[in-house]
């Protein structure tokens, strides 16, 4: 026995029923809204969530008092109403209440043509989504015949006639709506969207207003900026006479346009009307509303309203308007924008409504699109750079000796490696496109060819496009769309400057990278790695030649040929960087970085150093570790060839005084990497506070300076209070202090880390997402114990989790003094601080 | 002004005397010991340690009071007294009290020669010791004319005459030695014996008892057990009519030899007295001491004894002698065995009386010695042994397919590496004498010649001797000490069984080392590595179709082939084990290290497998990974690659049920090697239980297993709670731990280690003795938190940690139910766990 429910529990939408958006829907709310504003909204009932589930449940709707509501001439749309305008839902189904004697009313009225329109499309949607059948039988465009044959076709589909009682079409319209919002694909698209399995679903019956008439009729919408770029301009599409699709439509520009026709023209006071709602919305509504409208015979009606959907340039320019019009305040202007939005902001990108031939797909690794000529090497690449010729330097995975090559690309894609991999590392920092682990390509390097999956063969030379927004590799050129980092973009980022309460530095080795971190307004530079500075072809030579010494004494003289360079390279941050702190982590490789692996280089290194290939051979030989990571680098190396950082240091502080005589005083730091144990920090501050008394002596100057500790082996988490005894800092690389709590190379994880996320055994990839259980509690520990010992230790994080805003919020929490990150990731992590201290103000 | 210190703080040694080690020294308090018991020690006066110190810090001694008490007549020896008999102190020195006079007495008493003797050693002794003149002028051996010599060089040298008045020789002597004792040689030559720097010296002033007499005279020393071996057995010496050196000795047996005249025969009643004595002191002082004697004419004299000094072996013996006869209790036997002594007993040692020709040195990496001739490849050693002759293998380093190599070899020796290398971890487990980071030597291994430092070159089938408990390589031959696993050593280590409250488990990989396990009464195995089962040349070229298989199921193909060979290795170890607890982990090695590296074997696989050779080459390149420490192994491969755990199951339970048929019933432990987070323990648990059931059913049998974790990753230790939630036990794996949480790769630390330690940047090397404060903070969290999660679960550790001293007591302390160690450390490890019994009991 079928229950059956009475639809009693409804309620008019009158500006001031007790309409919720969590019992009727956001679309009732903003139905009632746009009424409380006496926007000229049809009549619309609201049915509860408990009433459309009870019905999905299997009970009768019974609409007696819901269709009486409407009196006799029953016309009216059913729409859905979830909690979220994101959620779908079923598709609206209008005309309900048609049949042979309203369609004989209506022919009267506005016309045969149109009458026969508005009831074959009622018919349509009744046949496939109430009776269910086969759609491709009603799918016939409006004209003669067109009606009577839908007709004919349900009838004999269902050997019945076309239900005439419009009572009856209404029950079974709401049952048809409300059992579709409990089918599988429905549950799964929304959860898609981010919907719990359950969520529940409002519908709404709405006296129709038709777009059909014998006056001036048509429907359309309406928005106010651009969806794209955000410009207050008014956009949207207004055809007359037409209830959705139709042959006889005619379609009008809105505004004023010497191409045609505009309702502007055609109706100035229905456009005008239009324009005063709209304004209405924004200011009452505190948003740009997108409206849906129709006109009956010169009546204006506001059927349905929206949030103008927008591109991530167009939030940012929207919420800086709203606020400067003082419609919302600033801190709502920040709120209303995702701060990961932005990286869109600061590259091209590929327009999406461009075509795309997609040849390959990899790990989307360093946002952004460039188009350019495929290059194997990295020689080639400088080759390309020389000739002022955009390339893509394509390569199985980088090392630290490409990175000239990756400097004079236009974006990078490797066959290997994952989002912390080096090039990917790399070409953050220098904000290039990149795409890792495109595993489905296959590279010759021997025949400078690359293969992909579809059997097509691009040769060096050929164009390629790299979109590291999404991953995909493009046949030749694709259109772009330009950065964005206009006024409302900056503007935007200082009001979220005013509220944040953590620091955001950057990550910068060169003066490039130091410029990009000043242009994102950055506090300062958080990491500056100095190896790169010794892959220069000259610098290189020396540094060999400094492995290779036999002595003490030859390290020095080699080392000493290098002193003014690293002076000068030092010199350039700190002028770039004003006064701002830079931390200056010292040496961090293996010495075997900096050696050729093969026949031919160790032949040439031998010819440069004079000494026999077979000495070159085994020193390489000697040098090589089996787990580099693990092996003779960082202060180890400091600790057993103690003249590198003595150089550094002299590097250094000689900077130090030069800059601050030309320009803003500065106060460097020097960060020590891969320290395990508090003796090495002991070590090597001894040794470089006898290089800061010597500079000053001899340059008689002045100056002070902070020596910190890079924490990355679980170790130095754990001993961190003995540790911050010797230091001023603590900061915490987060990429290998991950690589070292999980027991996993990023280098190697690749091969394995997609099945791994796949299946669930690590939530997320830790190295693109700080892994706050394991990684995180040896962040708590270490900086419970540093602030112990040392109240004033500064702390802060400095892997490429810097950026990410989990751990911006993890770090806040923790009572970090600031994160740094890719120069590129900076404007996402100063709003992400700004959200999170507005939305969980510290105590205090 | 010299201040003066009256000698009137001195204490004569009768049985009743306030006589402590803390303020007389050891010395004092033997000597009153030997007193009590009636021994016939001569008159001793002790000078506590604060009058030594008072004139060592310049007071002048004023010894009247002390030389009264000697008489008119005073003739004294002045001995040292340290805290302990090990640290040393200034020689003693005799006769003081002798001059003109007194030498004119004893001419008529004792005869000119004897008189002349001891007069002359005490010039001697007084000029180079006191008078600080050079002592190649103070030689001559006793004799005509040799006083007289001696006395006109002292004038002639200190232009005054030798000192007459016996006092005072007996006030500068006790200066001298005062002062020698806070000279820099005494004090580094103390710290090194472990004293602290500041030690008390006491001085002993002793009535001389001369050796030389008109009747029958001498000195010698005698102990009742032989010092090597521990046996019951008279061993001395006995020189007639001689005090110390002398020209006219005459040197008789202690006991009947048909050699010679023996004091038993000459002497019947001092022999019988001497014996008595040391029986008294046995019984009495609870230990074989050594007593040094004097007779003279009849009358014998004891001036000192001595703890006899004693060998591993024979420390062994004598304690278990000890309680055997009721001296002692069991627990005093155990005690009285330092516990990293008993490894020595376990293999065969260079005879330490044994010249031996050293030509290299390196680190003593597994204990023992042997002998035999080189060979620079696995495949020589196999050749070797089936020639039935002793080989050494060499090697720049060892890697996994050396293993069956050093199984044929009689000891290892390698270029490189540390404690915990490759070579040294196999060999310690293999008891195989082995010494690595021999870097002194040059290997050549296309000449096949060695070359060692002082330049000679030794050739393949050249003999040479390992001497792995000292790390010297030695040219040719040497005389060896067999092993000594006797009654004794059974007997102590059951003793210390019943006292221990930790279990002690061996890492055993093959019935050999089980077997071992077996002899050195393990109570079970607590690491059995899997992957060296993959090594043998019949099962590798399975492996690797295994792993160049492109599908599941030709994988599972391949396996099946592995199955049997894996389930009779199973069932050899549980006959074994004969129901004690065996430890399985899982296959943990990265696939790579079973595949060719080089052209040639790459070309054979190709052949092998009918694939192309590029295939090959390009599959060996994408498996080849950067830190092979942290990349693909373990429960990561187990996941990706699930058949190998499947296969491995399979064979475990199978062979479960067929040892359990015909032999004690088996409860096989697995474990899960690699783990970093809950999830790959769940996911690899739920495919072991459906082998498990599925064997059940298949053999209809029963069977109970349990499934357990290595926890040797730091966010394992962390997340220990929840781990445990699905592990019956956690065994930590300190190997890697310790590499992961200093980010120290045990393989390449060698080259730095040395110099860190001697820094003292780290206290220890942490793959030697367990970082307690890193490192061991990780196994108190974790487990804390597995304790926590799970109150039965078992912990242990069964890195190369396990079986040092130092580790037990950290594990007993931090509740662990067992530690696991290579076979032959299990003797160490059950000696020091009842050590730590019986030293700190625990509460409750």
């Amino acid at each position: 026995m079928q229950r059956h429910v009475e639809i009693a529990e409804f309620t008019e939408l009158t500006p001031g029923a007790p309409i919720t958006v969590a019992r009727h829907g956001w679309r009732a709310k903003c139905l009632q809204r746009l009424i409380r504003l006496n926007l000229p909204v049809p009549r619309t009932l609201a049915l509860p969530v408990e009433t459309v589930r009870a019905i999905a449940a299997g009970a009768m709707p019974d609409v007696g008092r819901l269709a009486a509501a409407f009196g006799p001439d029953l016309l009216v749309s059913v729409r859905p109403s979830p909690e979220h305008p994101e959620w779908g839902g079923p598709r609206s189904v209008l005309n309900v209440g048609i049949n042979a004697a309203r369609h004989a009313a209506l022919c009267d009225s506005h016309g045969t043509e149109a009458a026969d329109a508005l009831y074959l499309r009622f018919v349509q949607s009744y046949a496939t989504h109430v009776a269910r059948l086969d759609p491709d039988m009603f799918t016939a465009e409006p004209g003669p015949g067109a009606l009577d044959a839908a007709l004919a076709a349900y009838h004999a589909e269902t050997d019945d006639e076309f239900p005439q009682d419009p009572a009856r079409q209404l029950a079974e319209v709401l049952r048809s709506m409300a059992r579709a919002w409990e089918g599988t694909t429905a549950r799964l698209l929304r959860q898609a969207k981010g919907a719990p399995a359950e969520a529940p679903l409002g519908l709404l019956v709405q006296q129709m207003a038709l777009g059909i008439g014998r006056g001036f009729s048509g429907s359309g919408t309406i928005q106010f900026v651009d969806g794209v770029t955000g410009a207050a301009q008014i956009t949207g599409r207004f055809r007359g006479q037409v209830q959705g699709r139709s042959a006889s439509e005619e379609t009008f520009y809105l505004t004023r346009d010497p191409r045609g026709a505009s309702l502007e023209e055609v109706a100035p006071r229905i456009f005008a009307d239009l324009v005063a709602h709209g304004a209405a919305c924004r200011v009452r509504l505190r948003e740009e509303m997108q409206l849906e409208f129709t006109v009956e015979s010169g009546q204006l009606a506001i059927i349905d309203a929206l949030r103008v959907p927008r591109s991530s340039r167009a939030a940012v320019k929207i919420a800086v308007a709203l606020a400067n019009d003082g419609v919302i305040g600033r801190e709502d202007a920040i709120l209303r924008v995702e701060p990961r939005a932005l990286s869109e902001l600061l590259h091209y990108q590929v327009d999406p409504r461009a075509p795309r031939d997609r040849i390959a797909r990899g790990i989307a690794a360093s946002p952004g699109a460039a188009t350019g000529r495929i290059v194997f090497t990295a020689a080639a690449a400088q080759a390309s750079a020389a000739r002022d010729e955009a390339c893509i330097l394509v390569r199985r995975e980088t090392a630290p000796e490409d990175i000239r090559g990756m400097h004079a690309a236009h974006a990078v894609l490797t066959e290997r490696g994952g989002v912390t991999s080096h090039a990917a590392v790399i070409a953050r920092g220098l904000g290039l496109p990149c795409i890792v682990g495109a595993s489905e390509i296959q590279l010759n390097p021997r025949d400078r060819t690359l293969s992909v999956p579809d059997g097509r063969v691009f040769r060096e030379g050929d164009t390629i496009t790299v979109d590291g927004t999404n991953g995909e590799v493009l046949a030749g050129v694709a259109d772009m769309l330009e950065p964005a980092l206009d006024d409302g973009f900056r503007t935007l980022l200082r009001w979220a400057d005013n509220v944040r309460d953590i620091g955001i530095r950057a990550n910068a080795d060169t003066p490039d990278d130091a410029r990009t971190a000043r242009m994102f307004e950055a506090e300062g530079i958080g990491l500056c790695r100095t190896e790169h500075m010794f892959f220069d072809e000259d610098r290189l030579t020396v540094m060999r030649e400094m492995i290779f010494a036999d002595t003490s004494r030859d390290r020095r003289i080699a080392l000493e040929r290098l002193l003014p360079m690293q002076r000068a390279d030092f010199t350039a941050l700190f002028d770039i960087m004003a006064g701002q702190p830079v931390c200056i982590r010292l040496f961090d490789p293996p010495l075997h970085e900096f050696l050729p692996h093969d026949r031919e280089g160790m032949r040439e290194l031998a010819e440069a150093l004079d000494r026999p290939l077979s000495e070159v051979t085994r020193r390489v030989e000697a040098l090589t570790e089996f787990n580099p990571m693990l092996g003779m680098r960082g202060v180890r190396l400091g600790i057993t060839v103690p003249e590198i950082y003595d150089m550094q240091a002299r590097a250094i502080f000689e900077a130090t005084v030069e800059a601050s005589r030309h320009g803003a005083p500065v106060v460097p730091e020097i960060m020590i990497p891969l320290v395990s144990a508090a003796r090495e920090v002991e070590l090597v501050k001894t040794r470089i506070d006898a290089v800061a008394a010597a500079v000053k002596n001899e340059m008689k100057a002045r100056f002070t300076y902070r020596l910190g500790v890079m924490v990355e082996t679980p170790r130095a988490a754990l001993r961190a209070g003995e540790i911050a005894e010797h230091a001023a800092f603590l900061s915490f690389g987060t990429n290998d202090l991950t690589q070292m709590t999980y027991g996993l190379s990023r280098d190697d994880a690749g091969r394995f880390m997609g099945s791994y996320v796949t299946q669930q055994v690590y939530r997320e990839d830790p190295f693109h997402i700080l892994d706050v259980e394991g990684v995180g509690e040896l962040l708590l520990i270490g900086a419970a114990r540093g602030r112990a010992h040392r109240s004033d230790v500064t702390l802060s994080v400095c892997g490429e989790h810097g950026g990410n805003p989990e751990s911006i919020a993890f770090c806040r929490a923790a009572g970090f003094d600031y994160v740094s990150c890719s120069p590129f990731r900076v404007p996402v992590a100063r709003l992400a601080a700004a959200h999170f201290a507005l939305l969980s103000p510290k105590k205090g």
